[in-house]
């Protein structure tokens, strides 16, 4: 393996995203990054109506075509490695990462059932982003929580309505005919392994996070059948391997890094890339994002900032903390425990906030917030505009802005919004610590890294210093990085990011006098928190809105 | 009396307002407005030098020329005399109200000291909204409640910074010079008479409500000495007539609608005016506004509406109602207890959010937001933004707008603030009911009127119908009632206004079904008024922005 290493010899990274897909051409010996390039999805969302058919979708819904993905293996692919100026025989793997979870039916032999009906608006991929399954979730919690079901408390006490179950269930109750013909329902991002090496396999992460496998199976039969007794069966079309009492349990997981298999000489031809190459168990863009920061070891939380935040982190304690998004075994890298966490809306927030309300843009607001003392503007937010899923997990609250006066200027409530994402995130770090989960270190990477004001407000509400990520392209790294582990080239996750991945410590550290004051009114913050997260009043106010709504 | 009434007579208002002066000629006999003037001030307020000297204030330093008075008298008066058609013989009285409190030092003959020394920023008039005397306002609200003085709860437990006693400790403790001179103390209210009339008297109302004056004297001597012994003869700079120990015990104070005068030879020079027509007692921009919307009988409460918002409402009940500004015997009409209250802002609100918030003004934010069905934006704000008057009497406060999400809009919030201030009205109207002083009609006056939207948002969260004042220039037709009683055309106030005074009843009715809706937001809004009410939270971000402030 050590020849790998040392060799002139590469891996390439495949991000597919939601509106694109980017393909990134690594040096395996020290990560440089030489060549990358993007495939914008012809189709984008699907949110309106089916390509072709016409044929109208209702509301909440939102689609992708795997035509789009295979595109990306054969345009963004091929262009990286000429961009790269490698040539494709020093290529020794491929890894990719996906949106999560973005999910769909096949057949027996993984072909889409959209390519054979599609006019048919649930034989389409339904993207992560689909929320027409809330009832279908709802449900799924409701009957959970009746029945104690051990699994709930793994994901902080609701599972999404993005989720495989309740997006399965949804196929089921509006088109039994569809889900009678899905042989398999399965997460783009292992379908797209799926076309690489022509082997079906079920990647540890999606299944734990979005799969709700839990010590070793899926919800029970008995579960699913009370749910709808056509449901019964759900798990088998997850399951691979040896399957025991029909609900998944002894499904065969595959771990992440590993080898999922080779590429097979249709794959070859779509990327030019020699046939035969590693191809790496699948994976999900948030959670490759920590191999590219070097921040897989036990307590180091990767903040991936952009619209919404996730924070990803391994540990070797297992605990019930409130809010999380869901806790897997290996669920980041064998071995540990993988940790999720969420802020609904981040840069959202800000965006909103300049779109409707700031005549002047981003920089000029930051240019304005930045020259202000902590706490002159009076005032203290709660970032709860798009709900909060950490540590409350309750997307029906609600925003609230205090201590406004006649005074009170744009760039004061800009800071203010900016500065209360941050105290939700220190909230969040609070709350792991408090469950008996040490947050050692905390890794921030996405696009709002660029805002360095924002960085700094981060560092000194949290009181701690913020590790920055070394690359603006941190998923497709990440996967060239399990790409590299697949293909032998380091012995495991950790020694390949440790090599490859690219972390600054230290790259904004907290200011005494000014986390002095942020801590007056984090307390605030608290209070806030207090008296409006039990939702009573907020509540109120959606329920009203709701039913006010024309 | 009678003939004055049928015959062609006509009566003069003169209101001073804060940047202009505006003269009104009204018919005698039904209030019909004929002509009127506008004086804009030449000095305008004087808040950074003064005028000459180019000696420079303090901040929240706000100071007025008499000289702009006088030329309101000048121009204003035969201008709009000239204006109606009206022969000056025609013309029987002339009435007047002012800015309160605006109060300046003067010589034993009523010079103003500003006119002997120009360039000692104490020697001119300090207009209503000089807010440089906090410091001593402070300190006397902390020893009235400390002795346990009589008079504070007639003031909501709170004398304003703005009033007589405040800004004259203020003289005393800067400019001991000025105030060793000040042989009177007096009102512009006052003022404006004693050069109508050539002799001083000082009306019941601006002595009630700026002067402190209760149950027939002013503060004690002993209270004002424990302030500062110098103070102690402070009072005698206000009384008039016999006065017993020194604080104005025995003061004679001048009744409103009462005949302070006849016009001087100087003063018809000024005003083309015969000599000797009656001129009213001097009164305030608000109270007079009571007799010009026919709205002076017990339980009528008017709600000048502007940039803030002023109730006033006789009564015949006299109670201690938390946060109001003043209750005095005789305050607006005699016979009568008159009360006053307040909410610090209410168009200034809407009026910084359309500068600051909103790329669409005022006309197209209420043409989006009165398509609205209530409750259908979600939020509740509390409409502290200016602080709170009335009820709590807290200028500490400040606004919350709860219930964001990034669907909001800026009309949502335009909408929600606008309801914010309706919701205050509530809560004051409610609160003087509960304390046993009964509100029979809520009677609408000032610049709001005109957003018909806004009207009706008020009638609908106050479950009642407004009556809505007939006039555009309210103070001005009041004082020009209060002069038709002064000159004997009619037996009183009443009588005057109801043949005079401009009023239409139920101009907006509650919906009922909108205003069940807004039951149940004001609900939300009680709470926020309970939680932050106490200013615990409010009071912390306040002291933390004071502090930070560079």
């Amino acid at each position: 393996m050590e020849s790998n290493v040392n060799a002139n010899t590469y891996v390439v990274g495949v991000d597919f995203g939601t509106l694109s897909g980017r393909a990134v051409v690594v040096r395996v010996h020290d990560g440089a990054e030489l060549g990358s390039a993007v495939h914008e999805y012809t189709h984008r969302v699907i949110e309106t109506e089916l390509p072709g058919s016409g044929v109208r979708l209702g509301p909440d819904w939102a689609l992708q075509s795997p035509q789009d993905w295979i595109d990306v293996l054969r345009t963004a692919v091929p262009e990286a490695v000429a961009t790269a100026g490698v040539a494709p025989e020093q290529v020794i793997g491929i890894g990719t990462d996906f949106t999560a979870c973005t999910v769909l039916p096949t057949t027996a032999d993984g072909t889409p059932l959209c390519f054979e009906t599609p006019a048919e608006p649930h034989a389409w991929p339904k993207l992560w982003k689909h929320h027409a399954a809330q009832p279908h979730a709802d449900r799924i919690n409701d009957l959970a929580a009746r029945r104690g079901e051990g699994w709930l408390p793994r994901y902080g006490g609701k599972i999404s309505s993005e989720w495989e179950f309740a997006k399965g269930l949804q196929v089921l109750e509006e088109a039994p005919e569809v889900y009678a013909r899905s042989e398999r329902w399965i997460e783009a991002a292992d379908w797209i392994i799926w076309q690489l090496t022509g082997v079906e396999s079920r990647n540890i992460c999606t299944a734990g996070y979005k799969g709700v496998f839990q010590d070793g199976h899926y919800p029970s039969e008995e579960f699913l059948a009370a749910l709808n007794p056509g449901f019964a069966g759900f798990a088998a079309k997850l399951a691979t391997g040896e399957v025991g009492d029909g609900a998944g349990d002894g499904a065969t997981l595959a771990p992440l890094g590993g080898l999922a298999g080779r590429l097979t000489a249709r794959a070859a031809g779509w990327t030019g890339l020699p046939e035969g190459v590693a191809v790496a168990v699948g994976n999900v863009d948030a959670h490759v994002t920590a191999a590219a920061a070097d921040a897989v070891r036990p307590g180091q939380m990767v903040a991936i900032m952009g619209t919404s935040t996730c924070h990803i982190m391994p540990s070797d304690q297992l605990a019930e903390v409130p809010g999380m998004c869901g806790v897997v075994q290996d669920g980041i890298v064998p071995g540990l425990w993988g940790y999720e966490a969420g802020q609904s809306a981040v840069g959202d927030i800000f965006a909103w906030f300049v779109d409707s309300f700031g005549a002047d843009g981003h920089e000029q607001l930051t240019s304005l917030a930045e020259k202000q003392a902590v706490g002159q503007h009076g005032l203290v937010a709660l970032d709860w505009f798009g709900g909060n899923r950490s540590v409350l997990v309750d997307h029906n609250l609600s925003g609230v802005i205090v201590g406004q006066t006649l005074a009170t200027k744009p760039e004061d409530v800009y800071r203010a919004l900016i500065e209360s994402t941050a105290y939700g995130a220190r909230m969040i770090v609070e709350t792991f610590e408090k469950s008996g989960v040490p947050v050692e270190e905390f890794v921030v990477a996405g696009g709002l890294l660029k805002n360095p004001f924002l960085m700094q407000v981060y560092a000194d509400v949290l009181r701690r210093p913020l590790s920055a990520i070394g690359s603006d392209q941190g998923p497709a790294l990440g996967s060239a990085i399990h790409a590299a582990v697949a293909a032998g080239a380091y012995p495991g996750i950790e020694e390949a990011a440790a090599a490859m991945g690219k972390r600054t410590e230290a790259a904004y550290v907290p200011d005494e006098a000014r986390a002095d004051a942020y801590d007056r009114l984090y307390a605030e913050y608290r209070k806030l928190h207090d008296f409006f997260g039990d939702g009573q009043m907020l509540h109120t106010l959606r329920a009203i809105r709701n039913e006010a709504h024309p």
